[in-house]
């Protein structure tokens, strides 16, 4: 049964892009972790800005809302389909430009996934700052949708910083394109880093134009086995007085390790009996030496350095096979949260104990990005308890002055708790910009904002 | 004579701080360029973040328009009032928090000058990211309203990068603080970031969180003497691709040179006959070995380099004595604009004819910040002919893809220039916004958005 809404949108994109039988439109109703779910309309794939803007236009013509998906691997729902929207697909936004080697940047269809443009990129010697695990399925547009971070954010930034320029479809249909990716232009609203972590309820972002860095090849990484948070915090802190060209510093502990090495069958990376594990990656072009590690003053630490590619991968993986080792035991509830780090030693101590009393079956796994107090509290066995466990963990973060997501953004997961982030002073100040932009309401109802 | 404005905003802030008199109004009345003068209601001059929000409630209840004042060391006319409105000034935002030395983070009032912070927070080994000649005026607020640039852009970025928080009252006294200066916060709409440049218009900024960097000592300048812009960014490219730590990137040329050596008397860096001279510094960490500069491929130099401090600030007085010398000849039009590297070259040799045509008399020097094409027009002798000198750069400069701002911002000077660097639809957003956060216009009318 095609309605009007179907009939129009097809003679935009082709009948074969509007997607309405449900075995089709299933994979773009879920969330890759499962978690959320809903029905949608229809998908609609259009391939190039003009047709997103006759999309836009025939569904708000319509008043058929619109939900905007790119590789659906965000982890807070806001990228699928709630009551009967129709979900906007970017994945065929898939072109990349010529890179302008002076600048250094690249303009990409917001369809495109990470390592394309990383595979594309790197044969100049050039890069994305921002990479993250899901980068063959997550797309640039939904990179910048969410202010995506990863495991380099303490020296390039979150993806806003990498962002020279977009295009964007507004809620009517009206097309903005800021692509010239001048490295400064102080004329006016910043536009650009105000739909960047806008979630999709601003507008579609159709185009991107990526900020590069260059490819670092001299690289040391090094795991500090150490004896709690607080030395963490300490060690870190004493690596960045020495070097400018630190890149990641990684935290995770005991048992997360031990479920990484059980899982994976991989050897402990050291002799055990510590408590905390600090991998830290410094990057420099070819010619600089590898800077020194050994001495830490009175921190007391087991260290194993790594400068060969492969070395480096094998101490990377104990960190990076955090998820997948979690995985391969349930489903877990993942919390993005940011920890003032003066209370980061607090709320590694506090929280299993806290999940615990929300959930007495439940397991709590903590790692994370130790510079910016960014955790990643995964919790395992809460089945039926999510809701208690989320809002104890939660609330525990406001009350320390923390903020509820690092990097994940809010989507439908946390829109609720928003408030636990934002004053109310602050979310009015969102919902007045939301509605000069989307008066109607018709883009990622739901999302980041709660109903009121 | 009093009126019910003075009357209530006296109740605010004490009578002692609202200023009536045309002789001591005069100082808030006129940008230190004198190029900008208009008429003011009044100056009022709050202590607190409480105070302002009690301004503007008088001043929106009574439709008395508002324009907000720091150090008054702006370049666009921004800052000055231009029919009647209310002048809000800053300067009793005047305290300084502790700095939080984990973070590396300060909370400051909005009249602070930049000054006074980087002597509080030095003491820490700390500093501010942007620096810039002015430093002893200009108030960390106005930095934030314009998103001020500097000489450290390359690598800091622009003030927008600095600002971890702020507090802001919007136009309907409404007061929004986001001082927790959390390093990720994923938490909806970045109205920081919106904030940072919007010039007054859509807020008055009371507070900032400064996020503070290391102060690096070990230092390296220097200064190159090149046949031409060409060679100046073939240098540039070789220097980058090398180090990692380069701070500033300074372009000049022989004519501003001379024009420098002459009216201060100081002995020519290098024997003569080279066109441009780029400026660079390398700046790390205690224990880092200075960069090499001496083999640049086959770019022809002559090369100066200056490592202990008397020496560097030799080699910069070239560069920062520009603005010095340029006035000492007359009152310059200054345009700051932003060329695409592909076409600086040519810019920089059609600029000084273009200017000719538009004004026989009128002498061009140009300045800037190579990494970033920020280029400083530096107009002299175009007396009465500035609208048309204006005009003729600011096209060009559109022409070739730049922008009509790098980092002064519109202000009222560029408003009518606006459509040169933004789309209709960008414009249409930027409005839209300003609408929503400020309805009925209070704040800084005239300034940035062009009426209509």
């Amino acid at each position: 049964m095609i309605d009007h809404v179907e009939a129009a949108l097809s003679s935009i994109v082709g009948a074969g892009h509007v997607l309405v039988a449900p075995d089709v439109r299933a994979s773009y109703e879920t969330d890759w972790t499962g978690r959320f779910h809903g029905t949608a309309r229809c998908v609609v794939r259009p391939a190039s800005t003009t047709e997103v803007a006759e999309v836009l236009r025939v569904c708000a013509a319509h008043a058929a809302n619109v939900v905007v998906q790119g590789g659906n691997t965000g982890l807070v729902g806001g990228a699928v389909p709630s009551q009967g929207e129709v979900v906007l697909s970017t994945t065929r936004l898939r072109w990349i430009g010529d890179v302008d080697p002076i600048a250094a940047q690249v303009t990409v269809g917001a369809g495109v996934p990470l390592s394309a443009v990383q595979q594309h990129v790197r044969r100049l010697g050039l890069d994305v700052a921002v990479d993250l695990a899901p980068r063959d399925s997550a797309t640039v547009g939904g990179l910048v949708a969410t202010n995506a971070g990863g495991e380099r954010v303490l020296r390039y930034g979150t993806m806003r910083r990498s962002v020279a320029g977009l295009s964007v479809v507004f809620a009517d249909g009206t097309v903005a394109s800021r692509l010239s990716g001048l490295p400064k232009d102080n004329t006016g609203y910043d536009l650009v880093g105000l739909l960047t972590g806008s979630e999709g309820t601003l507008g579609v972002i159709t185009e991107v134009r990526l900020q590069l860095v260059p490819v670092l090849r001299s690289r040391t990484v090094a795991l500090l086995a150490l004896s709690g948070v607080t030395d963490a915090l300490s060690a870190m802190a004493v690596i960045k007085s020495r070097v400018s060209i630190l890149e990641a510093a990684e935290l995770f502990f005991a048992d997360g390790l031990a479920l990484v090495c059980d899982r994976l069958g991989l050897p402990r990376p050291v002799p055990g009996g510590h408590e905390a594990y600090l991998l830290v990656e410094t990057a420099d072009r070819e010619d600089a030496s590898a800077p020194l590690f050994a001495a830490l003053g009175n921190i007391p630490a087991e260290i194993v350095v790594a400068e060969d590619p492969v070395a480096r991968q094998r101490l990377w993986r104990y960190r990076e096979a955090h998820a997948e080792a979690i995985s391969a035991v349930g489903i877990p509830i993942k919390l993005d949260v940011v920890v003032p780090l003066a209370a980061l030693t607090e709320f590694v101590a506090q929280v299993p104990s806290l999940v615990t009393k929300a959930c007495s079956a439940a397991r709590t796994v903590i790692f994370g990005h130790l510079n910016e107090g960014n955790l990643h509290v995964n919790v395992l066995g809460a089945g039926g308890a999510e809701p208690a466990v989320e809002s104890a963990v939660l609330e525990y973060v406001a009350a320390l002055g923390g903020s509820i997501s690092g990097e994940h953004g809010i989507g439908r997961a946390k829109a609720a708790y928003l408030s636990l982030s934002r004053t109310k002073e602050e979310i009015t100040a969102m919902r007045a910009i939301k509605r000069a932009l989307d008066p109607t309401g018709l883009l990622n109802p739901g999302v980041l904002l709660p109903p009121g």
